[in-house]
């Protein structure tokens, strides 16, 4: 048997001190009742703003200045958000990073982790290809080697968004969380430990955490569809599948139909302009996939937003 | 010589209160020196996230909450911010609104103002045109005539909008505010009343306010450009301009260049997706315009976000 460690409340405190002037204090926005549809009152933290367009930053600058980081630098494996997040995080504090990436790749976004001065390396056809690729590199180099949601600095990460979440807006009952390799929901999972209800969303056609729950232990999924830049990974970490058993409440699953609407509607009623992944949480309340009770006080994290901007539209 | 009766601070109290519960707090972002280049930490007022996409939703409640509204219901000539805050806060309060807009006015916000339940009435080569038809329907109907900047009630708006930010960051030094016909950086003038700074930010194609500061009353000014949607008016408000005389301290000017680059940068460093009109205290920052001392807290009211996604881009 495995053993788990998963971060602490206090290793998430001291992840708050140790990131404080890296990462950015996310604003959270109210909304009343009926703003988006048949809803009571919400809370949007909007997390979209933090340094390199999503929640990962908090993640990556948190494992790199936990640990000692090599001459040889950082290597991750991503073309998504943690890619992003790892080089921004990297070149803000000095270190060389590499990240890997598939063939599939589009130049949009290699271009975007070259801007951020990171050494990207294509290759292999499929992610688990860069993925053996970047493994391989840091044990030849003795770089760093950073997985985008199973490493414990990671779901730290999201811990700290979860805590100053909980700082701002105490009197929360439930938070909505997509999930995609779990390292955000379980940060908010270790964080809450219980005290505020935590959902778990994912797209029908990425059903990493879904299936994993049902069948005890990750498990491979085919993944696909709208939001899969964002919350593609086939496979739950361990971690943050650790951390959802032990204290998520319900995972949900929208389809990407239900996605696409939710993501204009922040756009058209908020002007809140997230990526697809992002717009799971408030997908699953219209869709009726999560049913909150009178009263009950609901926030949905808005965790990240890079996309092209002409990609949304009301009839996306 | 006319006489000049500005919203006191006790006035915009008033309105707040009066507002309260029918418009949003929207929130404040903290960011560190240098997110956007060569600059100090600034603090990000987003009202942009108000309902009806921009402050203007402020002033729109205000007036219709403090007049008793005929039978005939309200009447505004605008195919921009404020016809789409009146016709949204007509539908809310149950008035019938009536919008007047140009010919020129694309179909498309003339079917946003339709989706709002707003009756529109398209008359007339230019905004003049429609102006002088609204006022005319107003005599004749008896219907609430609601000016887009220059009536008291819609100044309030703007100082409403001023006391949430005064709440929130206390502490601040300066506001950069973008000016069309005035009535927004009128409000934040009234409210704030020479305790913090007050910059003014126009379009060079767009100087309504310099030109009027300059020839000592308002004057008639061609306008164009990127952020002529937003910030166009073509003549400064009586009230907006007097406030200015009195309380703030500066008026300058930016190009359509400058804001171009302001807009993507706020997109691009910070993920808030704002009209041009709305950039423009950013793009003073950036060009120099305005440039603050060592340790000065600034903050850029960005103020609507009525646009097409797709619009915004580096090449732009």
């Amino acid at each position: 048997m495995q053993t788990i460690a998963l971060p602490t409340r206090s290793d998430i405190e001291n992840a708050a001190g140790r990131v404080a002037g890296y990462v950015r204090t996310t604003p959270v926005l109210d909304l009343e009742a009926g703003a988006f549809g048949e809803h009571g009152p919400l809370t949007l933290k909007l997390e979209l703003f933090q340094h390199s367009g999503s929640f990962k930053a908090r993640g990556a600058f948190n494992l790199l200045l936990s640990r000692a980081v090599p001459e040889a630098g950082v290597v991750a494996a991503s073309g998504g958000n943690f890619g992003l997040a790892i080089a921004y995080a990297a070149r803000a504090l000095g270190y060389p990073a590499s990240i890997f990436v598939p063939e599939v790749t589009v130049a949009a976004k290699r271009d975007k982790l070259s801007a951020l001065g990171a050494k990207v390396v294509v290759t292999g056809e499929v992610y688990a290809d860069a993925l053996a690729a970047s493994v391989a590199e840091a044990g030849a180099t003795g770089a760093l080697f950073a997985h985008a949601y199973d490493q414990p600095e990671v779901l730290a990460g999201g811990g700290i968004c979860a805590r100053e979440l909980a700082a701002q807006r105490p009197e929360l009952d439930t938070v909505l969380v997509a999930v995609g390799g779990g390292g955000l929901i379980g940060g908010f999972a270790c964080w809450y430990a219980g005290d505020t209800r935590i959902v778990a969303v994912e797209p029908e056609q990425a059903p990493t955490l879904a299936r994993a729950l049902a069948a005890g232990e990750p498990v491979e999924v085919t993944v696909s569809g709208v939001a899969a830049d964002s919350l593609g990974a086939s496979r739950i970490g361990a971690l943050g599948l650790a951390a959802t058993q032990r204290w998520v409440e319900r995972s949900v699953l929208v389809t990407d139909e239900e996605i696409r609407r939710a993501q204009w509607l922040l756009w058209d009623r908020v002007r809140v302009l997230c990526e697809p992944g992002s717009a799971a949480p408030l997908a699953a309340l219209l869709a009726g996939a999560y049913v909150p009770s009178t009263d009950e006080r609901v926030c949905l994290l808005i965790c990240g937003a890079n996309l092209d901007p002409g990609t949304v539209s009301p009839a996306a």
